[in-house]
């Protein structure tokens, strides 16, 4: 993986349907926001506030529900990832 | 439950007409806000503020008042859950 | 009273036209914003502002004037609440 | 006078256009924004801004010039007044 | 002059096209934002940041350019003057 | 130059045709934003931020980058001036 | 390269597709928000945050993914070059 967020970003890949309903979890929502399960593949240093830095709360190899329609779409190596804002991650699931 | 939202956000689940019928509250209001009643079953570990993480003061087995068009519905084993921000939710029943 | 308000909210009960009448206080006002009597039934315990709880102003047995269109309404045993933030009140009459 | 206000909020009576001609001022101005020319009648205790409490600029007494679309209007004992909040006053006319 | 303005506000005497065209300055500009001259005749107190008065930088006697479609009007003794935020002085000039 | 602005304003003068040929830069850029150039003539105190002044970082005389939709424009003795916030400043051209 | 960017913003220079497709990314994406890769030209001093100067995360040399609709075009000596700020670059490609 060789993508390298900034701030507080980080790069996620959406997981399939199928891993999806092996960890149990079915998603559902108004159209208006329907959130999906994703795993993080790289973490950003956190954001500055204040002239300090934020630690993360969600590190490489966490699966994550966000909202579908945040984030931006980048493909490497044939991998579709998504670039999302910490914030905009609603859960980590364990 | 294997949800554990981040910050600020809490996961909670929806009372049955019936439940809230038995704790003597009944939900009135405009079409543009209805509350509903909920029980929390997951609270984040607080949002971040200028470095310090601000205590969540709601906590599991909470019975809240929220916003009924706010939120994230996500369905975990069958049964569908809602992520709100602390923020959100109006008051505590007791 | 079973609900307890979170932050900076409180929980309002409006009082009765004759009520109003009696305090001498008649409401008028545009159609846009038009305040209402009502007494406070409830108290939070205050935003948290930088770590910091801020007091609230208002207590339990206030009365107070609010704008009509604001707040989330709620029935408790066939009583008729609002919840609104601190911030909404107007002014306590005395 | 009985409404206390809140916060930097003021109760203000209008000035009847006698009074503003005695004291040799006419407001002018294009139909967006007209100035009106009021007495202060109670001053709250001021806005908190980071735990600390602000001191109020204007006091009871104050002629002030507000414009005239803001506020809102409440009536006591057959008297009207406006809520205000403080930085909505222009200007004091001494 | 009996009006003082609160806060960061100033009072101004919109100058007249003669002595406009004395201090060689035309103004010229888009329909959108033009600028006009005026002379500063009073001067608030200074905003209050963080419970500190911020020091003004313009004073009495000041000319200054300022946007045409900012400030409110008024009338004092059958001047016309206008109140506007120190912020909206674009540059004085000397 | 008897234009002094306030605050954290610049006085530029747009750069001509000619004299953009020879520094060697031809500005392209959407129909929403078209950046152009023009030397720096007068550069306000710098803004206060927390009762501190903000040094400028641009000078008189610079040669700077800025938005042609931005700013407003005056005319001292036949020559027309923009005012504009160093914050709109996109660069400076060495 | 003779383009010094004010504050936080960055002066980059879009890559070519052959340069996209020899690193191993495409880039996919809604129609609505289009990465692209670019290579840093120029880096501004780093924006001023309460008076002090924020360190700058990318350096001369990186190749960053930005958003295809951000940022202000020009033209060098023939070259096309972007002007962003900071905090649009998505993440370092390494």
């Amino acid at each position: 993986m060789n993508i390298k967020p900034l701030g507080d970003r980080i790069v996620i890949k959406r997981l399939e349907a199928e891993e999806t309903t092996k960890s149990g979890i079915v998603l559902a929502g108004t159209a208006k926001e329907r959130p999906q399960e994703a795993e993080v593949v790289a973490v950003g240093p956190g954001a500055m506030v204040d002239g300090k830095r934020v630690e993360m709360e969600v590190k490489v190899g966490d699966k994550v529900l966000f909202s579908k329609y945040i984030g931006t779409e980048v493909k490497v190596d044939g991998e579709e990832y998504i670039i999302i804002k910490q914030e905009d991650v609603l859960a980590v699931v364990e």
